[in-house]
This record gives structure tokens, sequence and C-alpha cells, in this order.
């Protein structure tokens, strides 16, 4: 679904109206029975023989995604990929806001990052009492983020987007949790560039 | 792989020599028997009864994974992504070397990051017919990473590691690419909350 929604944006920004099965079939390199097979199942948005109304496609595939609502997030670890997250425009365009962040270094403190304040993690109860926190990113090193995480489940904070270099062992297991593993991702390349050689 | 890789390094920080299957299993909430066969398929390192020699399996899929070798990585957009990734020291360690960062913007000619230089992009020939480049980091916007890949794949570069927002469109197919679309990680993550909500 994300990715649907990626090429229906960028369709959008070139100013398509419709599109059928089969353009965005050759677009995506998917086949077009299995664009209509993933489209019907979210809902049937196509006419046979008209195509897809893209700005209708679009809204509803966000609305499936959650993306109607802003979601606020909290970024631990304002580290260069920390700060890097909180610089990045394309998120508040898809609704996500970057709040605040969060370190323990104390040459930090009171800083800011493209108008995001850099807090002390001490600081985190205080600031989740006064503001509404939907996500927790994770750019802080590994051996703290599992307490971190069962703190934050604490303060009731239900989904973490996880670069920390572990699979978080968390308490509560109805906090949704999104993987991203850099090092992992570059094992992965080195792996299939060995294979492809072959 | 590159998760048991993981696994194993962490054991090998915390001083473990040998681990069985159970035990692995438990760690990384996959079953033995999993374990069992996937480490079999990647040639039997396991004793019936003794467990695993952590690192001994820890070099072996290193050599799996291709981490024996060095890898030389450019990163194409000097932006906040960018430098964040010439930043973390985590690569090196896995024998990733980001050896140059790429930009267009004539105000970080001549910069550096974490000691690696910032170079403009029509430096690019200059410097990779003086250095073996094996991998490029696409960090740089969209709609300029078609042609900049294509151009890259005349250099004779076969890896693209690509967090640039699209899907790559590229003239060889031979090239390896891994893909980290971080906006498609945040929708997923939204679209998950909004499923363990129901």
């Amino acid at each position: 679904m994300p990715r649907y929604y990626r090429y229906l944006g960028d369709l959008l920004d070139e100013g398509v109206e419709r599109i059928s099965s089969n353009e965005l079939s050759e677009k995506m390199k998917v086949t077009a029975s299995q664009i209509r097979q993933d489209l019907n199942n979210f809902g049937g948005f196509g006419q046979q023989g008209y195509g897809y109304n893209v700005q209708y496609l679009y809204d509803e595939i966000g609305k499936i995604l959650g993306l109607e609502e802003q979601h606020n997030i909290i970024v631990i670890g304002a580290g260069n990929l920390g700060q890097a997250l909180a610089n990045y425009s394309k998120f508040q365009k898809l609704g996500f806001m970057i709040i605040g962040l969060f370190d323990i270094n104390p040459a930090l403190k009171g800083e800011s990052q493209s108008g995001v304040p850099i807090m002390m993690l001490d600081e985190l109860e205080d600031f989740a009492s006064k503001h509404k926190i939907d996500i927790a990113a994770f750019t802080m090193p590994k051996y703290t983020a599992d307490t971190i995480a069962n703190r934050l489940v604490g303060l009731g904070i239900r989904a973490i987007w996880n670069f920390a270099h572990l699979d978080l062992d968390l308490v509560d297991k109805n906090v949704v949790v999104e993987n991203v593993h850099l090092s992992d991702s570059l094992m992965q390349l080195s792996y299939n560039m060995l294979q492809s050689q072959d």
C-alpha cells in the first residue's frame, strides 16, 4: 500500500488524472491482475474501462494508511541520524510531525534542529504529559533501547520506529514496531552482490 | 543471514563461545528447527549435542555475506542523511568504508564530514578513475536519481543502496539495488497502528 500511495502521488505531481491498471502495471512492474486484486481488496476503486481516478484512489489509500490524521513523533537520540530525520521535510507532507528530539548529551540541551527542540531524556515524562505522542523513533545506541522502549510504553506510546540495531524486547506485545536496520540492509546488499557474480 | 550475523556478533561481545540451536532460537524468536535448517543450508556448522561455535559461525556467515572484503562506498547527496551515513562508524566495523560524498551545492565544495571529502558531482568520473567504488548510496532528491544511476553504471558501479524515494529504472539489469524507503516505512507503521486498534 505505501508503494501504491507513492506512485499515485507521483502521478498527481505529473498532473495525471486517470490511469488504467495496465498503465499502472507497467510503471510499477507488477502485473495488472495483481493491481486489480490489490485495489479491489481495499474497497474496489476501479471502474471497468474507465481506469482509476488517481486523486480518489490516492485519497482512499491515504485513509487506509491512516494518513488522514497527523502523527506526532519524538526522536530518541539526537545524533546524526536523529537530526537528519528532524530535517527531512518529506515526512511532514505525509502528516508525520517530529515534535521533539531527546538525548542524554548535556551539550545538546536547549539546542534545536529545524525548529525541533532538543531535550534531555529526563524531561521525557514531563513532555509526554503535555503533548500527544504517537510514535517514538529510536536512533540511540542499542544498549539503552529496551529500557527506554518499556519506559515509553508506560507513557502510553504505542508505536516505535526502530533504527537501533537490535530487535526490541517489549513487555507490551501490543506495541507496533517497524524496524529500519541499516547495517542489515548493507549486508544484504553485499550478499546480493556476491550472488549476482555467480 | 544479516540477522544471524548481528545476533552472533552480540553474543561474541557478551563473551559467549558456544550456543545451542535452542538457545539461539529463544533469543531470535525463530524455531530451533528453522535455525538448524537455515544454518545447514549454509554449510552445516553445527555439531549435534555440542551447539555452535559462535566465533566460527560468525566468521563463516561473514564470508557468505561477502564481509571478508572491504566495500568502498560513495554517497550521492551530501544533505543531512548523506552526512549522517558518513558519520556512522558502525558501517566501518563491517568493512563498509565511505570514501566520498558528492553533491551539486557549491557551498559544500571542499568541505568534509568525519574526514570524508565532499566533492562536486562533476568530479565523479575523475574520482571513479582513481578509486575502486563498490557501492553508491543515493541520498539525493529522487528526480535526479535515474540519470545518475545510469551514469554510475557506465562507470562500472554494480550496486546501489537507494534511499531516494523511487524505484530506480536501470538500463543495466545486473546492477544490485537495495532500497531503504523511509517514508514507506513510516506509512507501513501508520497502517499497522490502525490495524492493531481493531
